[in-house]
């Protein structure tokens, strides 16, 4: 199949690239480099040490005999260009993680918030319109987010995606109706995967152009079998209080001698998956589009679940490190079970690396590994969330889950 | 009351910026004359002959003593210049018709299309950005459309905004919530006002903005008690394809002696109000605001409801006109009940104007009086809505409800 990959230069698109590549697939990406441009703006660096772009393609090359081909391009500023692209290279399917994906990040200021709202939803929409002005019968894929459920969910199972509900119509008298989940985004980022979602509504409903939206848990791990093959080909580890998801802050704090800081009481559970089982559900979404006319297919990509501090502990007791207990800036209650549907990707053959059985590899490998890189003063999370939040020094301090 | 209006040159935030001054609220209006624009993009002109806005205020002070300060400005692209004004005006409420209102316009090309979602979700993000970072208690009121319900309602009244509704959690345990409506936007256009309702519901939780959602109908009328004072005070009459809605062409069609086109059976049922009643709505949502920390409050502005061939018939049995059936290019049910709750508003006291009532003076107060105006050729919509649509030419027109 003929892939184009945009975002295939980030934490999640450049091992999709490799896996796809992999399989035989024809893999271009498109990418306008913001990752690393907001590496500069944070004045952090992955922890490990990644490659420029064209090195990585080198390599890759060199070492497997595929070619992936590489175009800069602003997905949310280059209508045109993107539209050439697609008329061009006649993609099979895109997938689109051509959006800014840190919750923190995206609540730093006016202008971090203006800046992802501006980047996410023109990205997608040009996506969309691209496909329909292109009028070839394109699969998008698009990397949504668990966040678009919240996390208020009243002890149900969350489905994957469409919500049956019950609604009264008359006394007595209900109808059955299957709904999009109600959403409730905890984040400007979190809102921008929520209104996503009506992107897709609509461009399906109205152009038939068909959509899998894989709601993604927290993920963690930073290699695939791919990116592990020679160390240009490494990928992103980020562990700051912006880009670094919890289970990575752990992990550096521990490998650099501080306790693990969990925000509030650390009952707040997440779902999960590792960066393996994430290539992997591309690849199968890929391979099993939905067919024309069908409805936006939804998949929970998320394997297991776990409270914040039961993380916390299960570093520790690998690592010796402790656990200290800091304020919570986000609006969210401090304890929520989270029960998820994810039998979807199971079906189309999905089988999930645990937590439990490769952390200890994460440990080794990556943070203790490159624990000499690591700059200290970028563990935590200075986003304030919340204007009052401002004015009090002990608050600048966020969760970054 | 200090009052922003923005879009207050347009069709209906120019009658609303005369009512609340009227009323002796202290008014203030940011335009970048978008719509004026448009109409010479479309090359069409209002039936009525508008005046340039500096003509307008200075008729409207020379006649009434009171002073509107105008200010240009692009609320979507000025951020900075947004955030300044809302500082030095330190305005009670935002009133926000900033936005490109017309489905058929959002859908004639992939060009219109993204002008629609960029300049509607980068309006309404930045008005909402610039209210936190303003710290000001600011109330918004945000003109939204009966449209983001959609029209397959099952038979359902469409409550005010919020749907209760009864979820199963478990076999026999059910939880009951009251959820934002599930969402259906028929165009581009209605789908960037389901998306300005999650910037709403978002910015509500996290930083408690005060909001008030009007979800108006099709407004039929053109003068208000304070724009015909004066003829250069007089407001837009649009006829056209794109902008006109449904009464207006029925109305135009008449008073040029063409027969009323009806899309498919006209058994489309769609909310109507009248521009007077939409000025009165806006001044009443100014004057009771939510709470801060109330979630966003939700009124259906529509006060009566009909069928598209019964509005044909209404027309035509005033005027003498003939009604001629046309396809429609709309994915939309052809018959379609609608059943609304509208209390909200008029428990704060709005006493509707019946259209059985106004009609007849609109025929000859504005389509017959200003017929010699009207360019027959502009009649008809020309979006073709889907891209399958574009081969046949007989489909070259969409219902403009």
């Amino acid at each position: 199949m003929k892939v184009l990959v945009l975002g295939g230069d980030g934490f999640c698109g450049w091992p999709t690239a490799l896996h796809l590549s992999a399989q035989n697939d024809q893999v271009l990406i498109a990418d306008n480099m913001s990752r690393r441009r907001i590496d500069r703006e944070l004045q952090v660096e992955s922890l490990t040490p990644i490659e420029q772009l064209p090195v990585r393609l080198d390599a890759w090359q060199t070492l497997t005999g595929q070619t992936i081909r590489f175009v800069e391009l602003d997905v949310a500023m280059e209508y045109e260009r993107l539209l050439a692209l697609i008329h061009e290279a006649q993609p099979d399917a895109v997938v689109h993680f051509a959006e800014q994906r840190a919750a923190p990040y995206s609540m730093k200021s006016a202008a971090h918030k203006r800046y992802t709202v501006d980047n996410n939803l023109r990205a997608t929409h040009n996506v969309l319109c691209a496909i329909v002005e292109s009028s070839l019968d394109i699969h998008l894929v698009h990397l949504g987010t668990m966040g678009v459920y919240g996390y208020q969910t009243a002890g149900l199972r969350i489905p994957e995606g469409y919500l049956p509900v019950s609604i009264e119509i008359a006394p007595g008298q209900s109808v059955q109706r299957e709904i999009l989940f109600p959403s409730d985004p905890g984040s400007v980022y979190h809102m921008t995967k929520t209104q996503d979602q009506l992107f897709f509504y609509f461009y399906n409903k109205n152009d038939k152009v068909r959509v899998t939206d894989l709601h993604q848990g927290v993920v963690w791990g930073t290699q695939t079998k791919e990116t592990q093959l020679d160390e240009r080909l490494i990928n992103r580890f980020d562990y700051d209080g912006d880009y670094g998801t919890v289970l990575n802050r752990f992990l550096m704090q521990a490998a650099v001698g501080y306790p693990l800081t969990v925000h509030g009481s650390g009952g707040q559970t997440r779902a999960f998956i590792h960066i393996r089982d994430t290539v992997r559900c591309i690849e199968l979404a890929i391979h099993n589009p939905p067919r024309r006319g069908e409805r936006v297919r939804i998949f929970n990509q998320a394997t297991e679940t776990h409270r914040v501090r039961d993380l916390a502990q299960l570093v520790a007791r690998l690592t010796g490190a402790t656990v200290q207990h800091v304020p919570n800036m986000r609006i969210e209650a401090e304890e929520n079970e989270l029960l998820i549907h994810n039998q979807g990707l199971r079906d189309l053959g999905l089988q999930p690396i645990r937590l439990s059985d490769g952390l200890l590899e994460e440990v080794h490998a990556i943070s203790k590994r490159y624990a000499h890189r690591c700059d200290r003063s970028k563990i935590p999370c200075l986003s304030q969330w919340r204007a009052e939040h401002a004015a009090t020094p002990t608050s600048r301090s966020a969760t970054c889950t």
